[in-house]
C-alpha cells in the first residue's frame, strides 16, 4: 500500500518547512518528501490542505497506567500523596484497572501527537497488550525495587518478572516495541541487588530506564547514605556502562553531568511533574552545554495530570528564560529536537523521530487553520508556543493511522468508558 | 427568551459540583440553578449531558492587536525583541491590521472560555468595535505615554485619547464595555505628566490598567531615577487613590504589597510571559497572604504566545511549587478564584465571575467526555491541570452563545483569514 500526502507543509529534518509539498509512505516507510509530485503511482491520495507535517513526539518517561489516578490528592505535599493518596490504591489495583489507565493515556497519547512513549510500572505484560492492539511504539520497563534487607537477588521477584519482560517482547519480533532494563531509583534499592542486576544488564545487552535525582531530599539523602551522589553511585556499580533513560536528573551536580555524557546516558525532562511536585528546575542548559542528550517525558498522569507532549514543550520553552531571568535561553529548535529525534535515538530507534526518506512513517499533521495559530510567522516557534495537542488532527506509527478528526481507529472510546467505570466502582 | 441547560454537572460558588443540574437563563442572567428541574417552563432547553458549565473566565491583562505579531523575533533578548521584532512592525499598523489583529484575539478567548479582557493597545477605538461584533465582555484602556521632555501636560495626544475613550465608551451605555484609564509605567512617563493625569482621573473616578515592576531592570531603574519604587511612585502621584489594576507585579517588594493591600489594588500575574521573556516569578503567595487581589492574564499574544487562559491557569498552578520546591502552594480553588470572581471583581462587574441566580449568563461548558479529563476525581484539580482551552464547547456571554462545537456566532473565520492575509502583505 503505497500513500500519498498532498499540498502539506513538511517540516524536514534540517528544521526547515517545505510548503505545498508531498510526502510518500511505502508500507511503514517514507519513500518520497519534497516539493514536487513524485513520478511513481500511490495506491492512494490525501489532501493535507492547511496541515503542517512534523516527526511524531517521543514521551521519553511515563506511567502509563496511573492515568486511573489522575488528579487523586492534588492538594497534598508529596511525601502523603504517595502515601495516602497512591501507594493505598495501588496496592488494590487489577489487571483489567491498569488495562484501562494504560488505554486512557495511550488515546491521551495518540490525539495530541505522541507516537512512542518509554514506561515504567508493574504489571507490564497489560500495557504490552495495550499497546500491541492500539499500534503505537513504545519501549517498556518492568523496574526493579529492592527494599527488603532479607530479600536475596534470587528471591527478587521484580527481577525475574523484568528479565521474562525482555524475552517475551524480543520472542514477538515486532520492531515497534522494545524492553529496557529498569532500576526504579537509588532510594527504593540495595546496593548488592543493583550490583547483581546490573552484572546481568551487562552480559544481555540494553538500556537501563531509571529514576535519578529527583528531588533535592532523595539526592542528598544517597549522599548521606553512600557518600556519593546517586548517579556515581549508579556509575559505580556498573549500570552506567549501559545507556541509562534517566527520568528528571533535576539535582544532578556538574561532576555527575561529567559521567553522564562520558556514558552516553539520555535525561528525561518532566517539566511539568517537577513544578507540580515541587521538585525543581533541571539544569538543562548545562546538561545541553556538556552535550548530554535531553528528551522531553509527562511522567505518570497523576503527577502532571496528563500525557500531553505539547505541554512538555510549551513548559520547557518557556521555564528556564524565567528561572535564569535570560528569554534567549531555550530555543524552539532545541525542544523539538528533545522531542522528537533525541527520543528516538534514547529508545534506540535510529530510522525514527524525522521526516526523510527511508525513515519510518511516524506522521503527525497539525491543523493550521485556527485563529490561535495565525499568522505562522515562525513554524518553530508556532510548534513550541502556540500549538496545543488538540491541535493534532492526525497521528500515523509506521504508516498506519491510529487517530484522525477526533477519532480513534485502533481503540473503542465507549467500550473503554465502560471499562473505566468498572474500574472506579471497584476502587472506590 | 428563557433558555434551560439540563442534565449538566454544574460548578457554583462555592466550588461544589451539582451533578445532572440545571440551570435557567432568563434573557442575560441566571434565573435558575440547582439540582432538580425548576417549576416555570422556558422557551427552549439544551441538553448538556457529560458536559461541565463553569462561569466564563476573565482574563485581566492582554494586548489583544498583537497577535498579529505572533512569534515575531522569538529567540531575541527583550530590548533586541522589543526594537527589532517589534517597534519597527508596530509603527507600520493601520486600522485595518488592529482589527484582523484583535479579531484573532477574540477568536482564540472566546473558543478558550474567555468572556471578558481587560486590553491596553493604541487605536483603542478600532478595538472596541471589534469587541461589540463579537459580543466579549471588555474593559478598555488607551494608556498614557510621555517620554518627550518638551511635551506639555495639554499637549500629549494619548491624554486627550484616554479621556475621550472614557466619554465615548460611557455614551454606548452598555454593561459589557467598560473603559479603565491607563498609564504604560513608570519607565514611559514622566512624573509631571502623571501627577497631572492622576488629578483629572480622580477627579472623574474609575479604574487605572498599568504595568508595575515587570523586570528587574525596570524596578531597580526605577529606584535610581525616582529613588523610590515604581509603586510607592504611583502611590505617591496619586494614581493608588483609584483602584489599580497592575500587570506583571514581579519584582514588588514587601512594602509595596502594603502599599497594594492598602489601596485595594489589583495584580495581574502574567506566568507565560514572565517565563517566555525571561522577567522572573511574582511573588504570589506573599500577595495572596496579604489579603491582596490577584487576577491572571495572558499578555499579548507576541509574549505568549496565545490568549489561552487554560494555559495561565495551568502554569500559574505548577509553576510557584517548582520555585518554592513545595508541592503544596498552588491551591486549584485559588486559581479558579483568580480566573474568574477575582478577574470579574476587580473589572468592577459584581454580578458576573461565578454561576449564582440574578449573575450574568456569562456561561462557559467543557466537555468532559474526553480521555485525559478522566476519570474526574477532583472537579477542581481536573480544571486547572488537565482541562485544555480546546475542551470548551460553549462560551455564552450576558445569555447569548458566542462560540458553540467550534463555529464561532458572531464572527467570520473566512472573512478574517482574507484580512489577515491582506494585512500580512501590507506589513511584510
Amino acid at each position: 500500500m503505497k500513500l500519498l500526502l498532498k499540498n502539506a507543509s513538511i517540516l524536514t529534518q534540517d528544521w526547515t518547512v517545505i510548503r505545498d509539498g508531498f510526502l510518500g509512505i511505502d508500507g511503514d516507510t517514507i519513500c518520497y518528501l519534497g516539493q514536487d509530485r513524485p513520478q511513481e503511482t500511490y495506491d492512494a491520495e490525501k489532501d493535507m490542505s492547511h496541515k503542517l507535517l512534523i516527526p511524531g513526539l517521543y514521551n521519553l518517561h511515563s506511567h502509563s497506567p496511573m492515568s486511573l489516578l489522575r488528579g487523586l490528592g492534588s492538594d497534598l505535599p508529596l511525601d502523603r500523596w504517595l502515601n495516602e493518596a497512591m501507594f493505598p490504591v495501588e496496592a488494590r489495583l487489577v489487571e483489567a484497572d491498569v488495562a484501562v489507565g494504560t488505554r486512557l493515556s495511550l488515546m491521551e497519547m495518540v490525539a495530541s501527537g505522541t507516537v512512542s512513549f518509554t514506561d515504567m510500572y508493574d504489571r507490564t505484560w497489560t500495557t504490552l497488550q495495550e499497546v500491541l492492539d492500539c499500534g503505537m511504539k513504545a519501549n517498556l520497563t518492568r523496574p526493579l525495587m529492592a527494599m527488603d534487607p532479607n530479600e536475596s537477588y534470587e528471591q527478587n521477584f521484580r527481577v525475574k518478572e523484568s528479565f521474562q519482560l525482555v524475552k517475551d517482547i524480543a520472542a514477538l519480533n515486532d520492531s515497534r516495541i522494545r524492553c529496557d532494563f529498569g532500576i526504579h531509583a537509588e532510594y527504593t534499592s540495595r546496593t548488592e541487588i543493583v550490583a547483581r542486576y546490573a552484572e546481568d544488564c551487562n552480559r544481555l545487552g540494553g538500556r537501563v530506564h531509571l529514576h535519578l535525582s529527583e528531588t533535592k531530599k532523595e539526592h542528598e539523602e544517597c549522599k548521606q547514605r553512600h557518600g556519593k551522589t546517586p548517579t556515581r553511585w549508579f556509575y559505580d556499580l556498573g549500570v552506567m556502562n549501559l545507556p541509562i533513560i534517566a527520568a528528571h536528573c533535576v539535582w544532578v551536580e556538574d561532576e555527575d553531568i561529567v559521567l553522564l555524557k562520558e556514558r552516553n546516558a539520555t535525561c528525561v525532562h518532566n517539566p511539568t511533574s517537577n513544578m507540580k511536585l515541587g521538585s525543581g528546575f533541571m539544569p538543562v542548559q548545562k546538561l545541553l552545554g556538556a552535550g548530554v542528550r535531553v528528551c522531553l517525558g509527562t511522567d505518570g498522569s497523576a503527577s502532571n495530570n496528563n500525557q500531553n507532549m505539547f505541554e512538555e514543550m510549551h513548559l520547557a520553552s518557556v521555564l528556564h528564560n524565567g528561572f535564569n531571568n535570560d528569554a534567549t535561553i531555550m530555543k524552539p529548535v532545541e525542544v523539538m529536537t528533545m522531542a522528537t529525534r533525541n527520543g528516538a535515538e534514547a529508545q534506540g530507534r535510529t530510522d525514527c523521530g524525522r521526516l526523510a526518506v527511508g525513515c519510518k512513517a511516524d506522521v503527525v499533521a497539525i491543523d493550521l487553520d485556527r485563529p490561535h495559530l495565525m499568522p505562522a510567522h515562525d513554524i518553530l516557534a508556532l510548534l513550541t508556543y502556540s500549538v496545543q495537542g488538540s491541535d493534532v488532527v492526525m497521528t500515523m506509527v509506521d504508516g498506519k493511522i491510529l487517530y484522525e478528526n477526533g477519532q480513534f481507529l485502533t481503540m473503542d472510546m465507549e467500550k473503554t468508558k465502560f471499562e473505566l467505570e468498572a474500574a472506579l466502582q471497584r476502587l472506590f
